[in-house]
């Protein structure tokens, strides 16, 4: 039994999901009076998500109507803001995108002018997919920083000009009727690479490696985002040279030293024109001997992080996203080597570190997930998702 | 509403923690049909789980009968193997000792040996109490070594030859008609002294500082065991000079460098008569400089990598257990300064790092806690403590 299964939002899931076609198997799963369940289905085919799709084989008796989730029975809004770029969809119910549009806004422009414009756009693209404001399900929005989990406002974001305390979820509340759930962007990327695992791992870590490092943690099934909403931030980690002084003050933090802005900054110092990540990127795709060498390092740096990790909280899959991973094998292999070497036996034996499958699409498609299960189960992500 | 909370267990822990104290309360709580909530509890009345205890205030018509838990209705069999002491105990239904036995068979001994004093000793405890086979709703064992969740089995471990692969699970289910939980030492701890909290946090982490270090993790609630049930073994991650040689063959460990054994080691060679965790803690005592040295320093150690799983995890309460947190304050004010110089502000906002308030009993009542959970809600233990 999981948490929130005995509501509508949870019968549903369990067909969604697959575990159960018939009234008759939600009875079973969930413990639910018969007519209790009825009740809540007949209330889902009244919405629309659950349509009846024949029959199912008769054990003896009048066979039971088979239910099917429908995905098109609405849609979501999301938006996967980023410091440089940023991603708007309207997708159906299981997180596929419709429409969607590019942003070149940075975050820096405030939130007046870049959620006017996230804003402008749902709208057209709502237009563009043939759909209406009653539509719409609920909103998942990713923010490059801190979020509060509670509130849903940026709290503190470093590089975020007059986010600080921003409530993102009434901004679009007054264009949109519509539940808004905001959180930072690499939960939400960990939480679409999560939703596009052919079998979610129950403990499950992403690791976005761009300008910045970052993670996001699925544990036990849920998204861990700790006491204030901090957790996963394991770019500040002291992990190498302590004369080195990040951007957030201290010395020594991982991405001061094996970020894809770090890395940049020492290859511009070595003579190259590598101005952000992909410019490093570009240099080891053209073979560079220099900027491999830097990446392997910072591969090294970050296995030994990801190490401590795995010794802690001992997950069973690590994907590695964001820029600096389109390196490809070398950053990979060399973060498998040190975690493989430095972690206990027992906490490796099965642990799978890979390479992101959505890539550039994790963010849109975890915003449009956080959306669906809110929409579906508002209680239950209350729990994880913290929204009030 | 949480896992569980619709099993006849579910509804015992809304009355045990206070949630609930009418069916009405418990019909609102959970959405069963008040038909099901009334069946459930007139089972539980007739285990005598619950008790009858007069009537609520009247909010017009017939007054609502107020239900309350019965600690006294059964018992379970709590044992803490140590490697070198034991404790057992029989406990009522809220984890407090009726009864207790010490035992100083060393783990090395062997599953036969030791397991055999358990049964015997658990034998003699019922007498002493006055409570029969019957009485026995569940036993909880910790063991000072990994633990398969899935098959209550001894894994690889460490200190302990001639348990690699061993049933305790089924050793004692020969002399006692009860479920048996078994998990490792260092998360019993954790889960007792999370029961113990006046208000349990969470995501709270439990760091055992003996001979060795490790840690136990509550996580949104629940103990975090991970995919191998390897979660939590901190003593093995590198913090620190790399040309020490641990006891697991890596080099560097922080354990060590930074456990009460390795201290014990450093100060022997300078000449004192320190053997084990309690001589240095006996040294630290009397005042002598060079022990208080050698336990700042590895307080500093220790600190680096909770700042580490701080960032990562954003606990809200640390607690410091062990042997050599019998320092007292010189350990703890070390791991204080440098955990809050090194994590994040927004992840130390409000974490509180103290002191164990159990020291050695913690595991005697985490042994107890883990059984009585299973006991209530069976279904809701195997999806956390993975019991079959």
């Amino acid at each position: 039994m999981t948490a929130g299964s005995h509501t509508p939002g949870g019968l549903l899931k369990l067909i969604r999901q697959g575990a159960a076609a018939t009234r008759a198997d939600l009875v079973e799963l969930t413990g639910l009076a018969r007519s209790t369940v009825s009740q809540r289905v007949d209330a889902l085919l009244a919405d629309g998500l659950l349509v009846e799709a024949g029959e199912a084989p008769s054990s003896g008796g009048r066979p039971p109507t088979l239910l099917k989730f429908n995905k098109d029975a609405g849609v979501v809004l999301a938006a996967d803001l980023g410091a440089s770029h940023s991603r708007l969809a309207v997708s159906n119910l299981r997180a596929e995108p419709l429409a969607t549009a590019p942003g070149l806004i940075p975050i820096s422009e405030g939130p007046d002018v870049l959620l006017s414009w996230v804003a402008e756009e749902f709208g057209r693209l709502l237009e563009e997919t043939g759909k209406s404001l009653s539509d719409i399900k609920a909103i998942g929005v990713g923010l490059p920083g801190p979020v509060e989990h509670s509130s849903g406002r940026a709290v503190l974001p470093p590089i975020m000009p007059g986010w600080d305390g921003y409530d993102v979820r009434d901004r679009l509340a007054q264009s949109f009727p519509a539940p808004v759930l905001v959180d930072n962007d690499v939960n939400i990327m960990a939480l679409g690479e999560w939703w596009a695992s052919s079998e979610p791992a129950d403990d499950f870590l992403y690791v976005k490696i761009g300008t910045g490092i970052g993670s996001g943690l699925i544990l036990g099934g849920h998204l861990h985002r700790g006491a204030d909403g901090a957790a996963g931030d394991i770019g500040h980690i002291q992990a190498g040279d302590e004369t080195v002084v990040c951007r957030c003050g201290n010395l020594g933090c991982l991405e001061a030293s094996s970020g894809g802005g770090a890395l940049a900054r020492a290859l511009a110092a070595q003579g190259y024109n590598t101005k952000v990540t992909r410019d490093v990127v570009a240099l080891v795709r053209a073979g560079n001997t220099d900027a491999i060498q830097a990446v392997r390092e910072a591969g090294r740096q970050i296995g030994s992080v990801l190490a401590t990790i795995v010794n802690v909280l001992n997950p069973s899959d690590i994907v590695i996203g964001g820029d600096l991973a389109g390196t490809g094998a070398e950053l990979l292999a060399r973060i498998r080597e040190v975690v493989y070497r430095r972690s206990t036996a027992l906490s490796t034996r099965e642990l799978s570190i890979r390479a992101s499958e959505l890539g550039d699409s994790a963010g849109i498609t975890g915003a449009a997930a956080m959306a669906i299960e809110y929409a579906f189960s508002p209680n239950a992500v209350n729990e994880w998702a913290g929204v009030r």
